[in-house]
């Protein structure tokens, strides 16, 4: 919890937690995490992306590794917890090995992702579509709101555009993902339980939308021959409440919105907006998504604007793997009793990275359900039990792996 | 037409036209105008708030000044002729005069205003209220959104903030004030005339209004249990225009949004939102506002949200001088032969200086009634009979005030 502390201490801008990719902030923040790895018997570095990686060796060479993590950076004015908890977790995972001189049958990598919020270019998962190698090539083009591209922003962070491939992990010598995140919703607290595991990851849409009208003086255009592109935007923010309010279990949210010229006495004559929409059903989430595209539809040639609607990102709903669901489960019920499996609504990088390895999910509950705020709170006893959880459960999945190396003839022994 | 242009090139940011108040851009037009004033045959300078005046002397020393002027700050991304069309006929006047060595009975004094459309400080006429007297010295405190209050803004442009009472003008020696504009509106190219007098200006209420709810992770935070300060604003911007859109001659605007934090995957905790509502009839626009008001109280309650709500600026009707007007009308009549009386639906420099001494308007016509935008237009054979129309008011006007003089024994003829 200290070093949660000091890791909110570091941030773009004064007085709040903003850790946003490839910026300095995120440089200082890698710098500190990578201090403590070391004096925690690791081995780290930066790849290509940003993401910081610590590498804890197996009992012998050419062992697979098993990845812990989360991510490093964080949403605007953020709470501490949301990604920097799950980092100190696998950190302190390691450590309790290193301080016990315990090696296991496999490697441990432990890592902070650069990039999960997606705050800087609207597509989150930057760090672990990196290493999953699904990292698309396109997204070195897109520009931040100050113009710089990404690919200006790896380089001047120290990282490498022309060469993410090197950032990439070979499947064949991964054992899986796990990450502790806190829940970012009320199930767990409502339960009264410290931690639960994730069934699955709910697939989202993220989605930018425009209207172009005609701006115009406030005191002069009488109200019928407007063509106000902040009317059209409000209706769509209504009717995206609306519709995720009659849906159940489906979540949509207009989290940015900007008027152009956005004066006082002028008609805006252009309006941008986001949208964000999940749901665990993917086949519920994308009907929702096509019932609000015929509402964009209609609301655009009800008001005579010109219509801009483009998906920036989709990611469908993934399952946690079984296996270490069940082994992290065992954990959990050893430690507190009852287990509770919750479906995620956050994305989080065991979705992109569950491509690729088996993945799953340590949940951790916090205070209200609140997240992406400044009052994200997480008891200390929770983040005991959470490690104490992972703890075990590194110890049972070594033993299965070493019974799994004998059954299969991998062993030398 | 020219001058129009050269000042349209006078901008603080590239590729369109934005001066705004106390800015580099607003001293660079300074400079160029009063250039001209000197040119014309006046003496030129820049008073305690920022506006250029010109002066153009009497046929003898002591008499009395007509005013004549209009703005030269613009809105963002403006057209080229709000406000400096008016000054440059008014300039064009007085070069009219000086190039055929008239002197009149009055002494000319235009004016230049620093800033009409209030863009920097949501506070507008800061030029006129100076000149006025009617400056209210707390709006120094104000903040820009850079965080340099006007006092600072006004000290660094090479004002004097402690002394504006320096700039005020004694109504005793002003004869009266006449404002030349566009119309800003579609009424005298509907009637096919180039220009027309403004009976009245049409009272303002200018508000800010604010929610703040709170933050959370669009992804978990389930739709019952949100407090989205944005969908408040959504209602707020549709209620307010289906209120403009049933009251016969209301206009009602939100021109400016900004949500916080302002990320797509954030619920919106707090909205800011501006609020612009015009009518000729003040308690029209009272009872609009009021009604308003009610809905914002009603739309807080009902999603638990905390409501901010101030007016920031309020103007009632002025009637322009049936007197100035009355001769304006005589000169339109002659050049136009008919003449359209209309009241104006936006606020002018002529609205604050009617406190002061008598105030009329002529209005030119300007295509489909745009402004506020860059595709503002006005045809040079408008701008023709405008300034036709304005030598002979000042001609009838010189007439009229000698024969005054004569009867009240003020002249030494």
């Amino acid at each position: 919890m200290e070093r949660i502390e000091a890791l909110a201490k570091i941030s773009g801008k004064p007085g709040e937690v903003t850790r946003v990719f490839a910026t300095p902030a995120m440089r200082r923040a890698n710098k500190l995490v990578a201090q403590w790895m070391r004096e925690a018997g690791m081995e780290a570095h930066v790849d290509a992306i940003g993401n910081l990686i610590g590498h804890y060796a197996a009992e012998r060479p050419g062992a697979r590794t098993l990845l812990l993590g989360s991510h490093l950076d964080t949403v605007r004015n953020a709470g501490k917890f949301d990604g920097s908890l799950g980092v100190m977790l696998a950190l302190a995972c390691v450590e309790h090995l290193h301080f016990r001189k315990i090696r296991l049958p496999f490697a441990i990598a432990v890592v902070g992702f650069a990039d999960e919020e997606g705050v800087r270019y609207q597509t989150a998962y930057l760090g672990s579509k990196a290493l999953a190698g699904c990292f698309n090539e396109k997204d070195l083009q897109r520009k931040d709101a100050n113009g710089i591209s990404m690919a200006d922003a790896i380089k001047h962070f120290g990282g490498n555009p022309a060469k993410l491939t090197s950032a990439r992990l070979d499947p064949r010598q991964l054992i899986g993902y796990i990450e502790a995140h806190i829940e970012q919703g009320p199930v767990l607290e409502k339960n009264n339980l410290a931690v639960g595991i994730v069934s699955a990851i709910a697939g989202q849409t993220r989605a930018r939308i425009s209207f172009i009208g005609r701006a115009g003086h406030a005191g002069t255009t009488p109200m019928s021959l407007r063509k106000d592109a902040l009317c059209a935007a409000a209706e769509v923010i209504l009717a995206v409440e609306t519709l995720a309010k009659k849906t159940e279990g489906l979540v949509a949210t207009v989290g940015e919105i900007a008027a152009f010229p956005g004066v006082g006495n002028v008609i805006p004559g252009e309006v941008r907006l986001s949208l964000d929409v999940r749901h665990a059903n993917d086949s519920i989430r994308k009907a929702a998504q096509r019932a609000l595209k015929q509402t964009l539809l209609h609301i655009g040639r009800q008001r005579n604007l010109q219509l801009g609607y483009a998906v920036v990102q989709e990611t469908a709903t993934v399952n946690c793997s079984a296996y270490l669901s069940r082994l992290l489960g065992q954990s959990v019920k050893y430690r507190q009793q009852r287990l509770v499996s919750l479906p995620s609504g956050a994305g989080h990088d065991a979705a992109v990275m569950a491509a690729i390895t088996p993945a799953a999910m340590l949940f951790i509950r916090c205070q209200n359900g609140i997240s992406h705020h400044p009052d994200e709170s997480v008891k200390i006893q929770d983040a005991e039990i959470a490690l104490d959880v992972l703890n075990n459960f590194l110890q049972l999945l070594a033993q299965t792996y070493r019974r799994r190396m004998v059954a299969t003839g991998r062993s030398k022994h």
